[in-house]
């Protein structure tokens, strides 16, 4: 066990996430490197710690910044080193991290395991083991703390959107899926905590990073793009223990023979087979996505809605057809259509016009306005017999507009049930699809992934009553 | 058989997707009404043929244009005459059209046979077929024309994004899904021939349609959403015609129970067991779409991409993980990842850095720039093993930029196989992947979904392919 695993009985990522000091080896004046880019974006993001470049070669400034030739000669307490220097390099400026008593290191440079430099690589496992130092890499792209605005990606700010604050801590073997789902997920609503891509995980792998998150309190989600477990023993311990405190979402790649093979030559990564992994999955909670767009969708549903362990749902429509495809794509993910108590199908009787089919889907018609939403959402919302809503608001008919948005708003506010907007369209739908999403109503390009992301939430909240009732039960009978 | 039907052996809708005179019958200036929006999106969309608004109670003029108390007062030809007046006006309304020789009319107004109104429903087919007049609706949106600036829909421009001219045919029995759809598919990349919403299809139905679509020269693809077919032998005789001349996309709702039952109450379609319609879409090979997602997604590769029989597939990415993601989507769709000849490995061994490892998926690094994109499509592109191409470019790498877009438009403009790119990514992705797609080159936001429509397109191009060597041997054995 490292020093830092003795303290907190796991590694503490702490200084890597968010430190008061970073140190980036191998910052360079020249546009286009990967150390111009790092130092480029800690200027760009506005980190409010202190900065020092390091590099060998280095004048009096790099950047603007006092520049320096080794970290041993800044002086100062270095609670994070991002080192982007050519792999050969590696070992002495981690030697020299160590010696400087930096807190944690990331290594960025690729050309260890993944192209085949195993010694290389053992070399710089050995250095870091030997000053206990926690190190992310080599061969990624390091970590993004939003709330601390450190930012190890060497990518241009300009290619790549930054997202908001938020509760999803997004752990990525692949930087191109860490990079590309950074990405979608600025665009997507929902506010990112961290950011780490992990690379050939040398050391710290993702059992590590799962246990760390799952005691970060900033993080209420975990969102995790894996190709191949390190330690499966290790990661089945963490596993059962992470999901009964917060929903994981994995995608898991090279599910296919093929794709495994291709697995192996990238990340050189044991991809196991896929019902291994499967099994392991169901039997922990995880909720596992199939693409790159259930990550999102599933994300972004954990993130903002409470858990709800009941499958019968609502569905408020002002467009027929909309309707009866998220009735087939309920059913299609084991979930089924809620039905109206009596009670509710009076008042709805009285509120709606004659033409409305009092009955779920419940098609308030191709006029609704905001009115008509508002009394579908109260009669229907409050039913005892309704575990989660879908609302369809379909922004092209006349009547839908930023009072719409607003009513589901209001309800939203007040409703302790799951509930989630389908809104398809262009641009005029994307601008209040946006509105309801920083509200916290997640919005859905269709109905079969509003209803998939039910699925999964549901799903997710019957483990968790199932973990929890196995729990009280080994309680009880542990008295006796 | 109707006047119209016996000229061409099917019913003419030209006159209702390109007339050169158009009577808005319901025209008004008040706002918020549909005859005013109506008559506003034909001055807002160019119509460049003549517009009559007509309404019983108009004065001399209906926003600038001179009104007509009747259709009968015009003293014109009239190609189309597009209904928005209340459901009981409609039968005299449709009488004055006959008698005025109005070529074919779009009853936009509802109330009818979704409400229970089946007399009033079977007066109005009455007079429609008593006058040979061909008929649209009721309860529906109409058509739109995009190559004729012709547009019955009653939602405002500003709340729908209008698509450009292209090949893609669209009929769609809801208006909602219709209109969702359309607004998608102005930001999708491809363009629209014509669309059709057809409500309750009191004459002209889903069957009429195909066939009259079937002859359309401007329609490369026709796009289906369907909740129930009217004329099951009718549908069934069409349907083996139109897929031997061109893919037909579609998405049936009401596939589950429950979600027939709404079919029901919405269209009043008989939806039929979804076993039923599957063996049908099966065996004339029409393209199913499980949702609206998959719906655009599989016309815009229709649209743009040739037909290809071949299920091996080249991967060319610049991030690992999405070429491990695609592999595992190639084989979950039924292809397969293409192997690389001696010549095309030695080839790329000697224009990709060292640390490239020769081999499909290849992953050209994250810092691939353009030349190295064409190098690899050069060398990958041409192997006479290679069915089909995935480029997956992942613009937040320092590397891709608009000469990478080019690169791979040129290689676009020179090929022959079905081509597509995924990128994945917000703002500056997107704004890539916009000039590629107005290039023809399908961009997909995952490479599940890019492998779901090469396996679409592939299952087409097999049927093709089938009834071609069938018409064939039926040749053959004619002869002897």
């Amino acid at each position: 066990m490292d020093h830092a695993e003795i303290e907190k009985g796991y590694v503490d990522l702490d200084p890597i996430f968010g430190p008061g000091s970073v140190a980036v080896i191998g910052a360079t004046d020249k546009p286009g490197k990967v150390g111009h880019a790092i130092m480029l974006n800690y200027i760009d993001v506005g980190f409010s710690g202190r900065i020092y470049p390091v590099n060998l070669n280095a004048g009096s400034t790099i950047m603007g910044y006092r520049a320096y030739r080794s970290v041993l000669d800044i002086g100062e307490d270095i609670d994070l080193a991002v080192i982007a220097v050519p792999a050969d390099s590696v070992p002495d400026v981690l030697d020299e991290c160590g010696r400087a008593h930096v807190r944690g290191v990331v290594v960025v440079s690729g050309g260890f395991a993944e192209v085949g430099a195993t010694e290389l690589q053992a070399s710089i496992v050995e250095v870091a083991k030997r000053y206990g130092m926690p190190m992310i890499g080599p061969n990624c792209l390091g970590v993004m703390d939003v709330r601390a605005r450190n930012d190890t990606l060497f990518l241009p700010t300009f290619k790549i959107d930054r997202p908001k604050v938020g509760g999803v801590s997004f752990v990525s073997q692949s930087g191109s899926v860490g990079s590309t789902t950074l990405d979608l997920i600025s665009g997507a609503g929902f506010g990112l905590s961290r950011f780490i891509s992990y690379g050939n995980a040398a050391t710290i792998d993702e059992t590590d990073i799962l246990r760390y998150l799952m005691h970060d309190v900033h993080t209420q989600v975990i969102v995790l793009y894996v190709e191949g477990v390190k330690r499966g023993r290790a990661f089945i311990d963490v596993a059962r223990e992470v999901t009964s405190m917060k929903p994981v979402v994995v995608l898991k790649a090279g599910t296919t023979q093929a794709g495994a093979a291709a697995a192996r030559s990238h990340t050189a990564a044991l991809a196991g087979s896929d019902e291994a992994y499967d099994a392991v999955f169901r039997q922990y909670g995880f909720v596992r996505a199939n693409d790159t767009d259930e990550l999102l969708d599933f994300a972004k549903i954990f993130d903002t809605q409470p858990l709800a362990t009941g499958s019968r749902v609502a569905v408020i429509t002002n467009g027929g057809g909309h309707g009866i495809l998220a009735t087939d794509a309920l059913y299609h993910n084991g979930l089924e259509l809620a039905r109206l108590s009596a009670k509710a199908r009076r008042r709805l009787r009285g509120a709606m016009p004659g033409t409305v089919n009092i009955a779920l889907p419940l098609d308030i018609g191709g006029d609704a306005d905001a009115q008509r939403f508002e009394d579908a959402l109260d009669a229907v919302g409050g039913e005892p017999t309704v575990d989660a809503l879908i609302v369809i608001v379909l922004f092209q008919t006349p009547g839908a507009d930023e009072k719409v948005v607003e009513s589901i708003m209001n309800f939203g506010a007040r409703r302790e049930k799951p509930m989630v907007v389908v809104s398809v369209g262009g641009s005029y739908t994307r601008s209040h699809a946006a509105v309801m999403e920083s509200s916290g109503i997640p919005v859905y390009r269709s109905a079969s992934a509003a209803a998939r992301s039910i699925a999964a939430l549901v799903r997710y909240a019957r483990y968790r009553e199932r973990v929890r009732a196995e729990a009280e039960a080994a309680a009880v009978a542990s008295k006796h």
